[in-house]
Formats: structure tokens, sequence, C-alpha cells
């Protein structure tokens, strides 16, 4: 099978924070990154071998970037479908292009992931207000609408728990197609983070337990707190999304777990690693970050079991000069992106407590 | 006290394997580095926010390199004298020039580990072949002659076993200044890695017991298979041995056990990181590059217990290239350093087994 030996060089679309523990990751195997990303002093570019500053839809400067490199990776679902395109056509792109379009647009997710048998909340599809108010009734409230693209931290969301809101949702949606989503009445957000490989190798990451504040994640837990039947249920979703859409990479999928029921709802999918995923650089025997290399490079997967109880936070804004408080903690790994504004609520670091190390 | 603080620039003198994984390992931290290194193409330059291709005599090169960073450390002790002058005109840097040009001639080592009262082999400094004979007649044999300066990896040295010989060794050293060293009757080669920072703390590794082949370090084993007292002395030995230098970072001090005695002989130190260090990457609370980065930049120094038992291998040459049996082990964590030839006997990567996680 083909696999992408150490001494080559990967790609990776989009310099941030993933990228950069992507080809942090990647390094110690042996491969050599090369970040493409908009932004001049991307935070990736400080690990990197070499970087292309060039826009997403520069065809020139894609197609010379694919050209430079073995495969080609991610580190954000919005890669337009363009850009993929051009990079397709010079270059491997893993993950493919069929994640990366069912990812973008929330109806195709939806629509996927209910025809492949994994449990979504009721949805319709609107762009009138007329839509909209159909579907509010097809559905019942409170209900959320949410633009079908380019949603990301809860923004492009408008929540409907009377009539009285539907006409601002529907302007919150500044025109664009959306979707209505039923309230799913869940006790806990997960994430199976599931990483599979050109030969069909699947290997599941222990579910996490994640607490968002102010629709960003702030806290994951590993392992879960959830009962043994939910944890497989969920992460036997997960590889059944992958294998499904015959993926290659790390694929994150977030849950709502309603316990009464033991019911385990899909929200939605990242076709890449992914911030609750972050505890896996201590806390699992494998990270995510070099399993999604593995993965891409058709090597052997790893070993996704966690070491003990993790707990990882993220650090936000000017959080992240308590960097003396957490190198003192024994048990804390600190991890700063190398951002040099912290902005308030700007992802400029995290944290990971392992106990049991 | 003075904390260099993340986002701040680290300069490392040398580009090899050693300042690859500094560089790997100062990122999660924050900081970018800037490697200084003779030859292009340099491993840690794939993983680097910048580097600068030039002699280490160039002082033009030298002090604007300097000027670009916040702290200069370097990854091997053979730093010409003049090159850290010039540095230190310009920076701070890490572990200081005592602590080198100690480490730099085994003459000025030796005699400084005995007036600290840390046990050496019995030596002797010898030029000419009359003074060489007469070391022998002192010193008896069998005994090992060494140049005072350059030698690593059995580079530099002579073995004296009889009379026939003492030319032969004399002729061996090349007509530089030498020492001869009598032969310790050790039962294991064990190494004490320790780190200290500016406000004076130390945090000391587990004793690695290290076998050698053909003089390269083949396979390191933490926690070495010794009595707790040995273990403890030979750990308070490198522990005095930093204060002695008033040292800032990671020191290694290669020690040989005469387990009948009891008695830890030390051998040489090295001012740096080092390859029987490797073993923390995965298998201590805290890296040895980790350790350092924050002992050079005055952050707390972190945990450096192992983590059950750990054994590092080596992969010379064509053993690189091994990849596949090594990420199948679901126990093994492959290192390839990034170099392009696996020429026979050179250092490519390193494989690191940890039973307990």
């Amino acid at each position: 099978m083909d696999m992408i030996k150490p001494g080559s060089t990967i790609g990776i679309l989009g310099g941030g924070q993933l990228g950069r523990m992507i080809a942090l990751a990647a390094a110690p195997l042996g491969y050599k990154c090369h970040i493409y990303c908009p932004e001049a002093n991307s935070p990736a570019f400080q690990v990197a071998d070499s970087y292309t500053v060039a826009a997403y839809e520069d065809e020139a400067a894609l197609e010379a970037f694919a050209k430079s490199v073995d495969v080609v990776t991610y580190e954000f679902e919005n890669v337009p479908a363009k850009t993929a395109e051009v990079i397709g056509e010079h270059a491997l792109l893993r993950p493919g292009a069929t994640a990366l379009a069912t990812a973008q647009d929330r109806l195709v997710e939806k629509t996927f992931l209910s025809d492949h048998g994994l449990a979504v909340a009721p949805f319709k599809a609107f762009e009138s207000l007329e839509e909209l108010e159909l579907a509010v009734a097809e559905i019942g409230m409170p209900a959320v609408a949410k633009t079908r693209c380019f949603g990301y931290d809860g923004k492009g969301q408008a929540i409907i728990r009377s009539q009285s809101d539907i006409e601002e949702a529907h302007a919150a949606m500044g025109g664009a197609p959306a979707i209505l989503e039923g309230f799913v009445p869940f006790n806990k957000e997960v994430s199976a983070i599931v990483a599979r490989n050109p030969q069909g190798s699947v290997a599941a990451y222990p579910i996490a337990e994640n607490v968002h504040t102010n629709h960003i994640l702030d806290v994951t837990t590993v392992p879960a707190n959830i009962d043994g039947v939910i944890e497989d249920t969920a992460r036997i979703m997960g590889a059944k999304l992958a294998d499904a859409l015959d993926y290659i990479g790390v694929i994150t999928v977030e849950m709502f777990i309603i316990e009464d029921s033991g019911e385990v709802i899909v929200n939605e999918f990242a076709p890449r690693v992914h911030n609750s995923g972050h505890w896996s650089i201590e806390g699992a025997r494998t990270s995510q970050f070099e399993q999604h290399v593995r993965a891409i490079c058709g090597l052997p997967l790893g070993d996704p079991r966690n070491i003990g109880t993790v707990r990882m936070k993220n650090l936000l804004g000017e959080d992240i000069n308590d960097v003396e408080q957490y190198l003192k903690d024994p048990k804390a790994h600190y991890h700063h992106y190398g951002k040099s504004e912290p902005r308030e609520g700007r992802k400029m670091g995290h944290v990971t407590w392992v106990d049991a190390e």
C-alpha cells in the first residue's frame, strides 16, 4: 500500500495552532512540513521547514505548493472546494474532497449522517421567512437556526424559543441558506475522535467529555463520565462515519448524550484534528496529531488509549500569561501556540493535567 | 529573577538532532528558535523559526545572531572559546563559558572534578613520549591515553595494555596535549542528567544505564539496575557538579559504577542535553529538552521522574528504515532526525519503549 515515507514533505493548509501541532508531531517521525496560509506570521510557520503566504484562491501558488509536497492535509474544514480541486490535481489530498464537501454544508452533513444510520436532531432546510415558519411548525420549539455553511464557535446561529424569535433568527442568517434543528435535551457534550488510514485500519480514541463556555470549548475530560455502553456506542458511531466517508486521517465527531434514554446524537463532525483532542498529546499513548500524520502517510496507526485521567483546559486571551503557575504544577503540561497578541477570547494555548502518569 | 518569557527567541549553536529536539520542546512552551550552524540543510532548521548558516569563527554573523535572540544555548561542548566570548558580549550564554571551558579540556575537567570531591580515575597529563612513559609507570596498566581536547565517541583515544603499546598510543595523539587515565574496572556505565536554573533549583533525573557498542551509545535503560544507595550517590554527585559550576541548563555526567566497592567514578561530563537522556521524551514527566529550555529561560523546573521502565535504542545508518516495525509496536516511540543520508554508524534516530505507560 502507498506509504509516504519519513523524509517526505507534508503540506498543510492553514497555519494556526492545529497546523502547528501537526507539524510538531510530524517532525519526530521524520517528515518536513510546508505550511500554506494567507496570514503572515502564522503560528505554524515557526516550526515548519517551509511556508507559503498566499490566498486560498491563488491557483498558481496552490499548484506550486502542491507540487512541492508529497501529501496535503488541512487544519480547518472550510477549505474552499475550488482550492481542494486545484490541490487534488497535483497532490494527494487527505482527508479527501468528499469529507470536506460533506462537512461544509450542514444540510449535506445531516443528510449523510442520517442516511448512514447515525442519529441526528430533527432538521429542515430553509431560506425564506415562510420556510422557517413552516420548519418551526414541523420541528417545534425550542429549535436552533444555523447557516448551512461557514459556522463555527456558535457564529451564524440563533435560538428560537417562541414565535417572536423567528423573524430575528431569520435575519441572523443574513440571507444565507440555513437549517432549523430541533433542540436536543442532552446531558453531556462529548467527542469521538477516530483515525483511519488508507489500508482501512481504524483507531478510536476514548470518548472525551467537553464543557463549553460562551460557545467556546473550555474543558475536556477523559475518560468521559458516561456509561460504558454509551462510550462504546459513541466510539463505534465515530468509526462507522469514518468508514462511510472512506476517510483518511483523524476525524472528530461532536455528539450529544441523553443519559435517560441512552441516546447518542451526532451534532456535527470536523474532518480534522480537534481542540477536544489536545488532551491526547500527553494523555494518550499516541497523540491525535501523530495519529493524523500516521494515517495520511499510510503508516500503521498508534495505540489511542489514554494514560489515566486527563483534563485539558483552553487558555484564552491573557490566561496564557499564567505560565509560572502551570510550570510549577508537576502534573500540568503548558502549551503556548506562539501567537503574539493575547486578544480576549482568542485561543492562545492550553494546559493538560495527567493524573495517573 | 530574570525569566525569559514565552514568545521570546532562543538561539541554538548547532543544528543536529540535539538542537532539533531542543527546538521541538521549546515550541510548546511558546519559544521561537533561531539555529546557528555552518552546515546547510541541518536537521534543526526544519523545525526552527529561523536559521543562520555561517562558520563559528564568523564574528559578524555571530554578533547578528546573538543580537536577534534573547538567550543562546548550544548542542555541543566544543563551541570555540572565542565564539562563546563573542556571543557573550551580545547575549546571555547558557550554560556559561566556565562550563564550556571546563568540559573542553580533559585535564581541566578531571582537575575540577577531583578538586570538588568527585571521584575520577587516576590521571596524568603528557605531551612527549617520555612523559607518557613516566605516566604509565605511575598509573599502571591497562590505561587509556586521550587527547585533552575534541574527543568524542572514542575518537582520539588509545588503550595501553603493555609497554609495546606506548609508542603507538603516543602517535595516536597526533602531537596534541593528552592525558593518561587509569583503567576503571567498572561493571556499569551510567549517566546522571541534572538540570539547574538561575534561581539555583536543581532537578536530577533517575540514573540511566548505558550500553555502548563500538564506542557509540546503543541502549539506555531507566531505572538503572543498580543499588539504591549507588543511585542516590550518582544523582547527588550530578547535582553537586551543577552547583560547583554555577550551572544553568541540563548537564550530563557520565559515570562508571564499581558494584563490589560501591564506588561511583566520574568519566566526563557534557554541558548539554545528551543521547542518554532521549528516553525522557516519553519516559519522564518532563523531557530533558523541555527541562533545558525551562532552565535556560529561568522558569520553574519540571518533574524529572520516570514513568515506569523505559528503554531507548539508537537507530544507526539504515536501521532508521525499519519504521513500520516500530510503528506497529504499541509501546514503541519512533524518532527520525530528518537526516537525508543514512550513512553507516550515523545517528539517524532512536526508539523509546515505555512499558508501564
